[in-house]
């Protein structure tokens, strides 16, 4: 940690600064310049609060020098991570395609897609129990009825299946049903959800909120590592931005910050990124480009009758061809698929 | 609802979507543009998932004309409310000012602020007692402990009081101890937490999220109000722009546009929005020449020791001024206070 | 300037730094810290291009200490400024409205309109002669005809009049005939035509980009000052989020940060930040309560039929009625108006 | 364009829309809804002013329903561009390789560059001779004289040249020495700029603004176009948003947004967008899975001398390492490269 002082700060200032650091038993490194004076931390910073010293006379600001998240970081664990859901291991040198509908809308619907993904290449099949919606007055899932069909669709397919999870109450069902959790965009921010999913063990698939940055994703997946569970598979959708041709804007460097801050694999989900069907098939070439561990893909038995998000569902034909489309990226990139 | 169709969309497609309308009991309005055909839907929209025609043939979007939330829409309830919290009426006229620490640290700091805020003119209490913090590594509140300290005030001082809630367990405690559930900027689309506080009836200061457009703000509202809640207070606390002078940016317009589009009151909360003590006083006074029904101040004995958001923090004499520079400004709005 | 080297940096890398700072005839000073090494420069620090030490091995990042704007920095020069706009001084105690049309359309309009505003209080006339508008299509203003009207209009009324210029053959028209020139928001970073309006020696309104940060304000404001020219206003209209109720967002935080940082004056056009006239008034006293030099007002004989901006332009009637509520909030603040 | 009526408007007000409409000599359709009625134009629209109609009494809002860019719309050219740069074709299936100094800094140097990205397979030379700086203090660009090395790198090696204009005076001196013009993000809303670059008949590089929809780039190509000047390539450089670990954040969803809404070749400068030098590879592979028809990339001898944008450089075996990776991607795309 780094404080700058106001430019002529009084020597008062400076020393009341260096006391409150040595009161802690810190050491602090003076460096004063022409115009201003910098002082250097050296010891544990968790023990001072920085905000404070903020508020302190004369300060100018606190210039943080490392990451809040450890856990997380890839300064402390250079390997990169691999993941096990069920069967499937994301990260290390695998392309993981996850797919299915926004919502579980019933058995058939469920099993349809499931036996349609797998016999495409997809590995792990997604579905919405607990749906999070904008409005009210939009359909909000069928809850554990949806979880029983997920694990049905397991038992008859062998593909490991992920639920969001969006309360305690659905955690404790989505435990008994489902080999990962996912916590939205929305609830990225959410710690209370954050930590239950992580004293849960099951891995867990860690969105990107609308407007968060790295940094603050990082932090949410430190909550649930530091509850000792460190499976945890980021997902990049999409950031809040003034565009509007996309339901969201697609912030694909966050693949390779990603890859430079952590060992945490990555995925990209370009269908809730766009929220328009045609551009899913080159932001998915683009994820795989880009060195994701893989991709989040929706699919529906007939989009046009989808009770949420039908715009960007591919048909099963379409998710096909996807696929074919993506395997001569993913050799490209050494990744098996 | 209006459907717009793709240059010299096919007859056929067009009257796919006419059936798609009618066969719900609506009525298509038909209306052949030189370059495009316009459909407009007559009847409940709440038939239609307007998703689903976005993907029919030849559709090239749909524009929504009625907002998806009613209870909090101005429209079906041109009276503003008014929200009583203990006491306190906000809205109709006054000026109320919510103040205190960002975080409840121990009795003593809760009581001294309380009767500081108290002399100074505030009416509600506010005081966090589980802290959403972007690290896992940051002090995260005392908890109940700190909901004992606030009921303690109350009884105390007789202001009454208002604490933010993380989850279903931190409703279950808070409704013993306090008159006001405070939902954070981070879970405003925590649509469980939404629900849940809204069954309690207490009333409900929900912030807008940090990248929340107004509209999405009054549809959570709508998720308190739909259990059979009306008592929501909304609080502007600064959006997420690429501007880093200030913490976030206050989006001041956001007071009159929520007094144009919904009966709610509307506090502002310049400490967070700006997190700079300095630029506190000059947007107090903007909400107020804004029209906004309350102002959200932190206070604490002693910013620069403070253990959550010293940087913003007014001392008890700083809060005083800025309540002496406000009262005139509260006079010419014809707001009591 | 500071360099936070990587975590374990080698001792030849640190030297490696250290030899480029000496080099320069500036010297480094040394913090060692637990995880990381950091250096200090002390000198001046322009002799250095930071970007290259930012790709010398194993640094981390260059932390900038003090700001690249000089000119218009508050640090070196700390009363605050006064610009004179023919007779009118802007900054210091006064509250100026600026008042007019979004585009002139005809000698008639203008004349009407001048006259109209300086009744209620206005000092200084707009216009708009050269629009810059997003289609082509759109109507582009009058050019020297505009301008020749304004001054005929300042001849007539005595008002101090401003024009929007986007070209050096538009600053060469325009000093034959406005008071002050104006560069828009989508000129900001055009640095030769800051360049251009700094070497009349005319007072220039600079308006803040759609997406500029403050900082970007301040050092466009250099240009202009740079070229000998210190009567730089600046302007806050909005700038560019999510957000889509308003137009813009209004940043009403600018004016305590301008005047925190610097010491030029600052206006806010509450118009053209929201787009809707309804929002204009609160948002105009917003301004005069955040400590704003003055407003930028649009007035329009009648907006039903303005060729630009009618949305938001508000009638004689409604100026007037502007102007009679601002009185009070200006008196508040120690304005004269 | 529809015209959306307020809740119950008066029928008077509504036949007053109709009014204004029919007098203009188009026709409207009226749709009368359960709650709002609608109105829809038919006919030539730009002769309306919409903005007008948008505060005619009870309008509640006009939804736009066709795109105002005409010449650069693929609705009214279907078929794809192809520009031609000296004697580079860009679009049409060829993957076109810009590359050089963000900076002319001297003959050597860009001799240099020249000759080692033509090896690695670029066809585009790059240089910037007028630099439009955030700070006026910063290095501004060889002007004159760095146009002339232009044109000598050209004549030594056969690559096509392309170079900055920020001013008429600079177009008048490129014309003379470079194969393109480009126009850069801050200068995207220069519009005089664009309709001057757009008279010379060369072709034109557009860099989309740093806050720039894709609507209003599209409507900058069009002040080109209309000019007469068929002959513009989109560059996508990165949007400016909240997130920190990148300079910019590049919006890739442009790439096929653009192919669907224009037949305009668009390429993807990942240097700028990203700022640092480890993420060009990873999203200029990207680029190509996208659907881009080129990339610019920053290349230098020695990025760590470099006067200007050193951080994202890359050393000529970078380059040619990034040639390399790129080449099976093109080809997968069905690009010559």
């Amino acid at each position: 940690m780094i404080i700058v002082m106001k430019q002529n700060a009084k020597k008062e200032s400076i020393k009341n600064i260096i006391r409150i650091i040595e009161d802690k038993g810190l050491s602090a490194h003076i460096s004063d310049g022409k115009e201003v004076t910098i002082i250097g931390v050296v010891g544990d910073k968790t023990k001072l609060h920085d905000q404070n010293l903020e508020i302190a006379p004369e300060v100018e600001r606190i210039v943080p020098v490392t990451e809040s998240y450890k856990l997380a970081n890839k300064k402390f664990h250079p390997e990169p991570s691999i993941v096990k859901v069920g069967n499937v291991s994301i990260g290390g040198g695998n392309l993981v395609i996850m797919s299915g509908p926004c919502a579980v809308e019933s058995r058939e619907q469920l099993f349809d897609t499931a036996h349609a993904i797998k016999k495409s290449g997809a590995q792990i099949l997604r579905g919405g129990a607990y749906k999070p919606r904008t409005s009210p007055y939009a359909f909000q899932g069928l809850e554990e009825e949806g979880l029983k069909y997920m694990k049905e669709a397991r038992e008859e397919t062998g593909l490991a299946v992920v639920c969001e999870v969006t309360s305690l109450a659905a955690i404790e069902s989505a435990v008994k049903y489902v080999d990962m959790l996912q916590i939205g965009a929305r609830n990225m921010q959410n710690f209370y959800l954050l930590k239950e999913a992580g004293k849960t063990g099951l891995p867990v698939l860690l969105k990107r909120g609308l407007s968060a940055t790295i940094d603050e994703w990082l932090n949410a997946a430190e909550y649930i590592i530091a509850e000792g569970n460190p499976n945890v598979v980021l997902c990049e959708r999409g950031i809040r931005t003034f565009e509007t041709a996309t339901r969201n804007t697609l912030d694909i460097s966050a693949v390779p910050v990603i890859k430079s801050k952590s060992h945490l694999p990555i995925i990209v989900d370009p269908s809730h990124a766009t929220g328009v069907r045609e551009y899913v098939n080159p932001l998915a070439r683009c994820a795989v480009a880009a060195g994701a561990d893989g991709l989040m893909i929706e699919t529906h038995p007939n989009p046009a009758i989808a009770l949420s998000d039908g715009p960007q569902s591919l048909t099963f034909p379409q998710f096909e061809e996807l696929c074919q489309e993506l395997r001569p990226f993913a050799e490209l990139m050494g990744r098996k698929f």
